[in-house]
């Protein structure tokens, strides 16, 4: 059956499959692409955290983690992910039977491509545009994490980018901007698409001093940082990703990941990674849901148990819209301030979480590509992204932070906003509906799976 | 002439201009609705002021205007105000070569009511719904600021609603909730009618204790209050109102007047007004720039020299989308924290202005209610809407402190956010073009008169 499936798959699919395909090292790691979000680069911002800094702490399971690599669930390495089943539909040569969800899992049995043991200069050309760093100077550095996760970075905008032009039939628009502090990014963004009402892929990669207004506030987070004359250098990437889709059956889907590196006076590093994908739909799927978050654990149930259910929770606690007494969607995972147990397992981690992304979502978009939608159903998506929009700039702290930062790229911190949005005076469904039937289930987050 | 404009008014335009109307008292002070925001309530917020808690106080002019109250333009009062030539206009009847400026001047020569001289119960009939206090409980305490600020309150959202509704044809939604610490409000509401896409007029009027942390937040402005047992009663009121009109060439109105008294441990009252009246238009028309600045001037005039261009840097200053780089619109005036020279005194300013909402829109809505427009301004109009969810959500104090407290009723807060709004990636108008104009001046904030 597997077979079946992938005799659909044309070529510029094979291409896609190629970038986002999963590799597995000897040590039950993903070789996936890193997303790195520039917008949560310093820790400042977590203090703003529902429930504290950092719930993954709190419970205790950092040590568990840093003490029981050994238990990471092997077993589930490998399912659920999605490869190129999207390019067949978006062909329209569907395989009689087997749905996206199986034809996702499906993908994960082809043969599998080491990404980082590739030519750098050969896995530049995937790229949406030249990366930031110079590619001599990354040949240079090739070990080095910020390396590392800058090609998984540019790497991961491609796939995402390409999976949705192949959906969407548009061609994104690529912004390359540079920081005058140090350091720039690539913007890509399609608008108005077929499919797509507004979709964007960020990708950034900066570098300077920290000011020491921004190193006090680390300080008040529990780490004090020596720096070299009152100056303390970083280096902070990310990629993030809000794609607003047109039909309302088609939900909306967010991704970060990012990773931060602080240099000491004395040349000790500090750095640690964060990120997080959730989906917000407009109507609830329960197969869409189930889909969604399974990926996501057995993303996660690789590196620790306690992974998913607490990434899990922070997402719902994190992606919470205060006054309204509701989350933004349904959630995710959600994580921040990971350092340990050491730099290439979390690196790791965070590769295979952002390796779901596209095995979370293409399929979600491609089972509803051709469902009718009413008027109300359209104003009701309308409301909702209102309240998107609430959420990120009344809450989101890497917005906050990205609009209070000088010289910051406004256009791509403001992406994240869709095309279009609604509010209502005392919008409320009526009991009943699915609209209500929304409503509850974001009132109440629910456990998936 | 006068009366030729008069002739116009039909018996419903009179009982509108009957609530709108300017009376000059012997002290040249207005007999104004006074608006009074909820929302502004705590002057903790005052410290995110840009540019410092209060321009006014820095320029120093707080002194003068304590110092010479002789000084105030009593000469200037009464001109500029609007009263129902509005009236005319909904109904199709036009003077001919009487602009709806120069109507809005005669209209000023009609005889005045002493609203604050009526009893209070008959003053209540004219409400859209009864006072948040008791009427007996008002009776009683009818010299009481809080009772005065209350009615005037009142009247003020029955004036604008009325004359809203007058012009559009709709009416207006009334929603009265309480609040389960101390006090309400009422929200008044017209969506999707014929000329206003949203129109949100609130009153509220609430009391309690200040909990130690506003009090802290108090303190660390200036002022030491001392509570007993901790608590510190207090009592704030407001009217606050947004108008997006349908029309791209008819602007957006806001306006908010509040009054906010604290008692201390040996029963001193602190108290003070904040308020202020803005326009967003989409398209620039200086002959409307004009008129609003004139009328918020002559108003301000009666009161001090100072009060105006002090009070429309601060308003330019405040209304400022940082991250953009341009102001939400072309300004107004803009005051908070004014409890000088005495209560009277402030009062009766902030009567004056509040006079003015009127008088500084209604002509300008009547002028463009033809006007055609074409998708593309129309476009352009919910761009500039999403600039103006962006200054709310971002910036706005009120707003913030609404969202932040427990307890306040999101939907009057949130009311102030248009229907529709739109964000599209990199919009920058071509040269030369009107989009251009009006974004140059709001990169630019222009003196208007």
């Amino acid at each position: 059956m597997t077979s079946l499936a992938l005799c659909t798959i044309n070529n510029s699919a094979r291409s896609i499959a190629r970038l986002c395909r999963v590799s597995r090292s000897a040590h039950g790691t993903d070789d996936v692409h890193s997303f790195v979000a520039r917008y949560s680069t310093l820790r400042k911002c977590s203090a703003f955290l529902p429930g504290g800094k950092c719930s993954f702490i709190k419970t205790g399971t950092r040590q568990m983690c840093q003490a029981s690599p050994g238990r990471i669930s092997l077993g589930r390495y490998g399912k659920g992910v999605f490869l190129a089943a999207g390019a067949a539909a978006v062909t329209g040569v569907l395989v009689a039977g087997v749905s996206h969800f199986q034809r996702a899992e499906m993908a994960t049995k082809i043969s599998r491509v080491e990404e980082e043991d590739g030519d750098i200069r050969q896995r530049c050309k995937s790229f949406m545009s030249p990366p930031i760093t110079d590619i001599k100077l990354l040949e240079r550095r090739k070990d080095e994490m910020s390396t590392r996760m800058e090609m998984l970075i540019m790497e991961t905008q491609a796939a995402f980018c390409r999976a949705l032009e192949q959906v969407d039939g548009g061609s994104f628009r690529v912004d390359r901007w540079s920081r005058k502090e140090g350091g720039g990014g690539i913007s890509c963004v399609m608008q108005d698409g077929k499919i797509f009402e507004k979709a964007g892929v960020n990708v950034s990669v900066v570098d300077g001093n920290l000011t020491e207004e921004a190193a006090r506030q680390m300080r008040s987070r529990g780490k004090i940082l020596k720096g070299k004359d009152g100056k303390l250098p970083f280096r902070a990437m990310g990629v993030s990703s809000v794609i607003h889709p047109k039909n309302p059956h088609i939900p909306t889907v967010h991704f970060n990941y990012r990773y931060f590196e602080i240099e000491e006076a004395d040349g000790t590093k500090q750095w640690w990674f964060g990120g997080g994908t959730d989906l917000t739909p407009v109507y609830i799927d329960l197969e869409d849901a189930t889909h969604f978050h399974k990926t996501l654990k057995e993303a996660c149930d690789k590196h620790h148990p306690k992974y998913y259910p607490d990434f899990k929770k922070w997402c719902d606690n994190y992606f919470y819209i205060r006054h309204r007494g509701e989350t933004r969607g349904i959630g995710g995972i959600f994580f921040d301030d990971l350092d340990s147990p050491d730099q290439d397992e979390v690196f790791n981690f965070v590769r295979s979480c952002a390796k779901t992304v596209v095995p979370c979502y293409l399929p979600i978009v491609y089972k509803h590509l051709n469902d009718s939608f009413t008027p109300d159903e359209k104003d009701w998506q309308q409301v909702r992204r209102g309240r998107y929009v609430e959420f990120n700039l009344v809450y989101d702290r890497g917005v906050k932070f990205g609009l209070a930062t000088p010289g910051s790229r406004i256009e791509s911190i403001l992406m994240s906003l869709p095309l279009t949005a609604r509010w209502e005076y005392m919008h409320e469904p009526t009991k009943g509906t699915k609209e209500a039937e929304m409503l509850e289930i974001l009132r109440n987050p629910k456990q998936w799976i």
